[in-house]
């Protein structure tokens, strides 16, 4: 098996991207993820350009890496100077890491017209750069930017700097498709080339402007080269940098190249995930391999096909990147779907039973007022529980008043007053917060948990908002998402209203009353 | 120029998406955008296994379309009858287009196991049903399901399949990645191969499941087909379809085949966010070509390249496609960015000025606490405006008080007071609404209108909540963006704070704001 280094760098080039501000406490995390996966290289930031690297750099020093190398990232030397003189390149090697990358470059029309100088001192600026590291007993990884364009305009010349790289000690020679325009088979063809006349091995890094990121990584490959450069979800600038979540297991389960632990792969969705959080860029749902969609079936037909094998709608089996398979609820659902759902609840309902008629009627009317249980399958859980008689209600709702007011009063500018009922009793109790559904979820907790002490176990982990007409702006309906969790297990419910106070109440209700229904049926309510 | 017919399926496979449901409205609203693109072919439902594509397609007839052909969308036969007694194939010709599509199985496991019939009788299935539809003057798509797998399993038996449609008469064999999992050297391969045994021109029909349709789609084009099926931002099931917003601009800019009249190509942008807009699913900010990122710049050094000439980091003139360059405001940005939006307020202050120095100061500051003025450029131009001494308050916030209740009060459950004074006097009113942010927006535009009559024209029309730190679930700060119009422009404002009101009356009074600033400039104040 041929083995592929994959170098990571949603650090670095993953932080060129609209909205990411990453703290050190966030690359930390991140970097600890990527070493857990079992990336080869870690390209963690540019010391030279942004000194809040250098303290990430210092901190990350403590940590035990299993797997990864990190990497400090600069440019060749500055024009007309000794590399040992270069400000930056001090900044590199302060960084303290075994391996730095350097970019410099290849398109004749960007060293005479960006950078302004001579074709051969931009050799020299190559050729000084990585001698002066090799010889501070660097691992050198050079990345020759705007590659492909280069090529095409002035192939010779861009083989020279390649050329410059290789006999200053380079260990990789890396081609970037810096703006995303180039297409697999001209990829594939130049990468062949290039490899002919190089011993060095050769890395691809791509960006995904034509929407080709992933598929000109792996045309590299399958053209020699043994180093994939890109980001976790294709983070990065533009159209983002290419997938590394699509890519791994495009390599290695598709194609047969080693490119992680093959025990760590089934924690790919993990990874996407946890730094979709740290970096709160929501993941795509659609996303190949990793995304909650991934492996989501709707329409009848198809659910009907995955269920006699799955082989019929999936190219590969979920678990071996940790996602599952999901069956949607919607209208066009088949009825199988819901029945495997329903059957969770009640065993003996079968598909023709008048209960699972009255539920899909239940549910196209809930559909039609703007819930999706598609992302709530535990709020459909007390849907299908309220309709088969299997749920007695925990509490009542007497009245709440929710209060904003600005100026704020004693720093809380929000207040919820709230009534309940709980059998013969009645509890009358109120919270303040830090906004309205903040108040509001204290206070309800509050009034309940001397009825329910397990109701202190539950923790929000997420709210979302989603506007579902926004052309009414702010009359429209929305949807709230709330995901609790316990320790033992993570819900999401839902709610939906033109207030966003009353959804946010209807999803509260829900994670509580879930929560309630799992403790009596553990013996535990 | 070789000719390309796109064939769309946004309103049939992309349905199959999570999250989608079309009203008979939005299709319409989505075939018009499509016909004014200049697919070929609109995919637009599926009569037999859903009613309310009859519906639709009564109603599509009255539409006069001026280039493409609307398609209806069904399987071959059953089993064992006659093509003219399968009710779903009336249900095909009862929609009365001029096209059809048919799909059928290629891939011998899915004939035997899942429609469990026998190889030769799948066969028929598939001439039968052709030779029916032919004679009743159809032009007549076949899709070939599972192509590629088929292939792979039985490649003999594929070709069969598409043998029985071309001797039926097919006007197209479309090749199918039904499960997403090919890659383009593979399709690339396949295509040439059967195109070079059989003169019925050849499709191609991609799933995105490795990240690969977009390029598989391109390979089967450079390996001989001559129709590409896909949807507008590649939604679909799972991973989605392949994408024709970056298929169309790959094809026709970049490899010279005709997909859409010319003149309409810088239309693409405005399609796939209309198209978005009207199925509720948000555009990817990083999509190729039509994303707002697509051709955003970060990175100082990038951004003063992409001043210097755009070809440094763009593969294209986001104009072509309808698209256009932004520079991103940030702590990566340089100044020149910063420079080019002060100027634009005040064009005296140069890159030295104390006042870009003050003013980035604050932007740090501000971007500290949550905001992004990236899409809130309105915001930001208020807050340079209010460091350089070129604004002066219209009013002053006194107090508010909204209150929700529930149940709730006369059918209204939010109601909010608010004093303002404008100069020396104050203003003090009320106004109920459907949830705390509609009743305050309601009660701060009555207060405000017998100062400033022009605030009557400014409508909102899109209300957008992040929660930034989801973590803290609903204490967590939330980001929130308004658009707003007024007919002649649009705008977006940005309010951050722990509570959802705050936040909400933050971006509502930048609306505001704004808009009284642009009618002093323009002499209507």
């Amino acid at each position: 098996m041929k083995k592929i280094a994959i170098y990571d760098s949603t650090l670095r080039d993953g932080a060129q991207a609209q909205g990411i501000s990453y703290s050190v406490e966030d690359k930390l995390k991140i970097v600890e993820r990527l070493d857990a996966l079992g990336v080869r290289y870690i390209e963690a930031g540019n010391p030279g350009s942004n000194p809040k690297d250098l303290e990430f750099f210092e901190r990350v020093r403590g940590m035990k890496l299993k797997h990864a190398k990190l990497i400090a990232f600069g440019a060749t030397r500055k024009i007309g100077i000794k590399a040992e003189d270069d400000g930056n390149l001090r900044s590199i090697l302060a960084a303290g890491t075994d391996a730095v990358a350097i970019f410099g470059k290849s398109w004749d029309y960007q060293v005479t017209e960006i950078l302004r100088t001579g074709l051969d001192e931009n050799l020299r600026m190559i050729g000084d750069t990585l001698r002066h590291l090799k010889q501070q007993g660097k691992e050198v990884v050079y990345d020759a930017e705007h590659f492909f364009d280069g090529w095409k305009a002035n192939p010779d010349y861009a083989l020279a700097t390649l050329k410059a790289a290789a006999e200053a000690g380079a260990d990789f020679l890396v081609l970037c498709d810096t703006n995303g325009g180039s297409f697999p088979d001209f990829v594939h063809e130049v990468t062949r080339q290039v490899a002919a006349q190089f011993t060095t091995p050769l890395g691809i890094h791509c960006h995904n402007d034509c929407e080709m990121a992933v598929a000109n990584s792996v045309a590299a490959v399958q053209a020699g080269a043994r180093q994939v450069q890109g980001t976790i979800n294709g983070i990065g600038e533009r159209c983002g940098n290419a997938n590394l979540c699509a890519i791994i297991p495009n390599l290695q389960l598709k194609l047969g190249f080693a490119c992680v632990p093959p025990e760590n792969m089934a924690s790919l969705a993990t990874v996407a995930r946890a730094v979709s959080e740290i970096a709160n860029m929501p993941l795509n749902e659609k996303a190949a391999y990793v995304g909650a969609d991934a492996f989501a079936h709707k329409g009848g037909m198809h659910v009907d096909a995955v269920v006699k094998n799955p082989v019929s709608y999936e190219h590969i089996d979920p678990e071996l990147v940790g996602n599952s398979r999901r069956t949607l609820m919607s209208e066009v659902a088949g009825r199988s779907t819901l029945l495997a759902r329903i059957r969770a609840v009640d065993p003996k309902i079968g598909k023709d039973s008048p209960e699972t008629k009255k539920i899909i009627e239940r549910l196209k009317q809930l559909e039609h007022e703007g819930y999706h249980f598609e992302a709530a399958e535990q709020s459909f859980e007390l849907v299908v529980r309220k309709m088969l008689g299997k749920y007695t209600p925990f509490f009542e709702l007497v009245e709440f008043k929710v209060m904003v007011n600005e100026p704020s009063v004693d720093n809380m500018n929000s207040s919820a007053m709230i009534k309940i009922r709980v059998g013969d009793e009645t509890e009358i109790t109120a919270a303040e917060g830090d906004g309205p559904v903040n108040a509001l979820d204290k206070a309800v907790r509050k009034a309940l948990e001397r009825f329910y002490p397990a109701i202190g176990e539950i923790r929000l982990t997420d709210y979302k908002v989603r506007v579902l007409d926004s052309k009414e702006a702010s009359a429209a309906k929305v949807r709230v998402l709330i995901e609790s969790t316990d320790q033992r297990e993570n819900w999401t419910t839902i709610g939906v209203s033109t207030d966003i106070i009353d959804a946010s109440w209807h999803a509260l209700v829900d994670s509580i009353e879930y929560k309630l229904v799992r403790e009596q049926e553990a013996g535990r309510g």
